[in-house]
């Protein structure tokens, strides 16, 4: 462990030391010889300023490298700082839809001064790639990939990729496109096909023929669920009239999957933009979450509005203000883990927005259980504390309600949630809280007043 | 949205009733005409006993195919149900890493009832495969590989896959390995290296000499780091001796990577296995989430203990009562945002538990700058609703130190848990929200104690 993070403090203050003193060789050799974390997290501890020199000093081949194993946030944070024409010969280096997804993260001037400074054929691709939204199959495919006319025979393939061995190297080549006229996609061909058997035969008699594509525009979800159901690498992405415009790979929609739960779990945790990771600026990390805070108060006060209104039982029965947090807290979790479990399933495709009644019973059921049992403890704990059995049965009672209408809520909500087309996860949460908040404070406190005779 | 609701409902009822009606045919129709998550939720709500009768009624292939397309919980679930004969001509055909998958996720009892029935190799390679931990490279790799001696030609090497054309046919051949003596890797060979060029040379002279290759114990986590760094889509997976044993896939490697955050996810909300479904019996499911109920019960009590210990000061005043399950929620808010941040650093490799300092220093100069915010918000919307300047000052200032102690605790805690080697997602939510509830009650209601003179 000490090890570990001895090494680490080098890397980090080497590379900021052989920033300032320009030593260009010496931190190509640290980039060859850290793993991608290390370099992550040392490139995180450079200021703006040692970022911007960072890529102006090393070769683009490598600063490609650097910025193919980033968290997509800090390469696009590292060409920001770096000159337009290092950034721009940066980004000439990178597979297509990597160039495509780090323009479409820069601010829109940022991505104009690399895209006028980069090759013009690499620049026409990454323009027509950024055309798609980032999160659907023309986003996230690839455009370097093979396809033959379908006359060809294996022996002349076979000659193309000799011939091209170096344009190819790079290239994920397990699956080989056969197109007929206007690129229209007729076959499919995988590379142990070309393998196997007499050179002479030609690509339609061994491709398969009529093979599965997806539409440049189809979400990431869909895709996700396509490559649950399919066990290939990569599938061809097609455009409006079938011609083939690329190929989609299962790597890269998991890598997308990922990240895109990663947004959606920091969005449920209260910030908003879905990204922070702390080397962004001070200001905009601390607006990230205050959007969230601010909104949170609003729904603290309708909730505290209810404990103001039944301040008079308050007054008389001062031990109930112990258990109010308390009731919140509880039914908030018990909400939570319905809500967690619904998210879960609508992720799995195990629930749709019309199982409502379905997820209620399911919910109603556990919560009346749960509910009957931490309404009981909780109960028993009261009357035992407090030295009063109405006092208990107030407390345990309103509990064991409360939880039922959290578990209701918080199984039900992130349906509809979806159904309207919204994130399930970003709402949920504060909506919930609020609800079960107001609810659960209103049934202990008037439950305490209709009892105030036998709690004083 | 209609359609796609009524489309589901046939499915299900269909199913359910073809069940019934022992009709096999149909039954199979309608699998191979249903997408993955339209089988997964029609197969959700199926009850126990026809669960059972389903894979007993369809073929060991069919079913097969069913069990690879569903999450592995419902997978288990359904083996469970069918009878061990049926069972085990079900496992017989799965791939050897789902084999082993299930088998480890199944009761004791029931593995081996399955076990004793499979073909004898079949049983034998799932039990090594078992052998090994669910999340190391050993427990996720595949047994289906193709290797060859280093004397073989290329077209030796292309005459067997010839011949065994139909065993290879489910085989992920994107690589070929080359052993030398006792099953040592000292090779790989791309299929293209065996696709271009002349087919007298021998392995050993075109193989890629001294792969990168992965010891069989290493760890989910190292594995997903590992894919992050290299572009392969499968790694040779090694014994201690340098024997060849297996090949683990990249999209193997995502997919458990993926459910182990889902797992990870569902227990940071409460949920102690990690696991739930709604199809599960509702004993377990209440279950899973009572214990971690219960604990809150106790964790509720300590914070509660300080409201009681302060019950002479909020006679005094009462208005306060309806700020302390604010200052409650706003500081497990913002301690929630500085965990989630905390994991995800964590996760994406950017932030290790040496990284203490750095985070705290971070997560400090957010939490003053929001604490100010809403501290001040809350200070005047308390002056102006109770009419008292000194309440708004103690609400104000209170909850503003509160949310510094609440961002600290929550960037650190979780690099503390990962350090002792625990989960950081399970322990940091309940411990956060009991240390700043009672951090902030104890602020809160102190400060009142103070002013108690110019609040009454």
């Amino acid at each position: 462990m000490t090890l570990e993070a001895d090494t680490l403090a080098n890397t980090r203050d080497q590379l900021a030391q052989l920033v300032q003193a320009n030593d260009r060789n010496s931190i190509e050799t640290i980039l060859e010889n850290s793993s991608t974390s290390e370099l992550a997290r040392a490139v995180a501890m450079l200021d703006e300023h040692e970022r911007g020199k960072l890529l102006d000093l090393i070769g683009a081949e490598t600063a490609a490298d650097l910025v193919e194993q980033l968290p997509s946030i800090q390469a696009v944070q590292l060409l920001e700082d770096a000159q337009p024409d290092q950034a721009a010969a940066v980004v000439n280096e990178l597979p297509s839809d990597l160039q495509a997804d780090l323009l479409s993260d820069l601010d829109a001037e940022d991505a104009e001064a690399i895209l006028s400074r980069m090759q013009p054929n690499e620049a026409a691709s990454a323009r027509r790639l950024r055309s798609y939204d980032e999160n659907v199959a023309g986003g996230l495919m690839i455009t370097e990939l093979l396809h033959y006319p379908a006359e060809w025979t294996v022996s002349q393939v076979i000659d193309d990729l000799q011939l091209k061995a170096d344009e190819y190297r790079d290239y994920q080549i397990q699956y080989t496109y056969v197109c007929g006229e206007d690129q229209t996609l007729i076959g499919v061909l995988r590379l142990r096909d070309l393998l196997i058997g007499s050179r002479t035969r030609r690509l339609q008699d061994i491709m398969i023929p009529n093979p599965l594509s997806v539409p440049d525009t189809l979400s990431l979800e869909a895709l996700h669920g396509f490559f649950q159901q399919h066990h290939f690498l990569g599938a061809p992405v097609v455009g409006a009239s079938g011609q083939l415009v690329g190929v989609v790979q299962r790597s890269d929609v998991d890598q997308a999957w990922i990240e895109q739960q990663d947004r959606s779990f920091l969005r449920r945790q209260g910030i908003v933009s879905g990204e922070e990771i702390r080397a962004m600026p001070l200001l905009e990390r601390a607006r990230g979450r205050f959007m969230w805070l601010s909104l949170n108060i609003v729904l603290n006060l309708l909730a505290a509005s209810v404990i103001s209104h039944f301040e008079s039982t308050l007054a008389a029965v001062i031990a109930l203000t112990a258990f109010l947090p308390i009731i919140s807290d509880m039914s908030g979790c018990s909400g939570n883990q319905a809500v967690a479990v619904s998210i879960r399933e609508l992720m799995l495709g195990l629930a749709k927005p019309s199982d409502l009644l379905r997820v209620w019973l399911k919910e109603i059921s556990v919560g009346l259980l749960n509910g009957l049992a931490v309404g009981a403890i909780m109960g028993f704990i009261a009357w035992f504390w407090k030295g009063n059995i109405v006092l208990g049965l107030v407390v345990g009672v309103a509990l064991a309600l409360n939880t039922m209408v959290a578990v209701s809520i918080g199984g039900i909500v992130p349906l509809v949630l979806r159904r309207l087309g919204r994130d399930p996860a970003v709402a949920s949460g504060p909506l919930l809280t609020t609800v079960t908040d107001m609810c659960g404070f209103f049934l202990v406190l008037s439950l305490a007043t209709v009892f105030i005779d036998y709690l004083i």
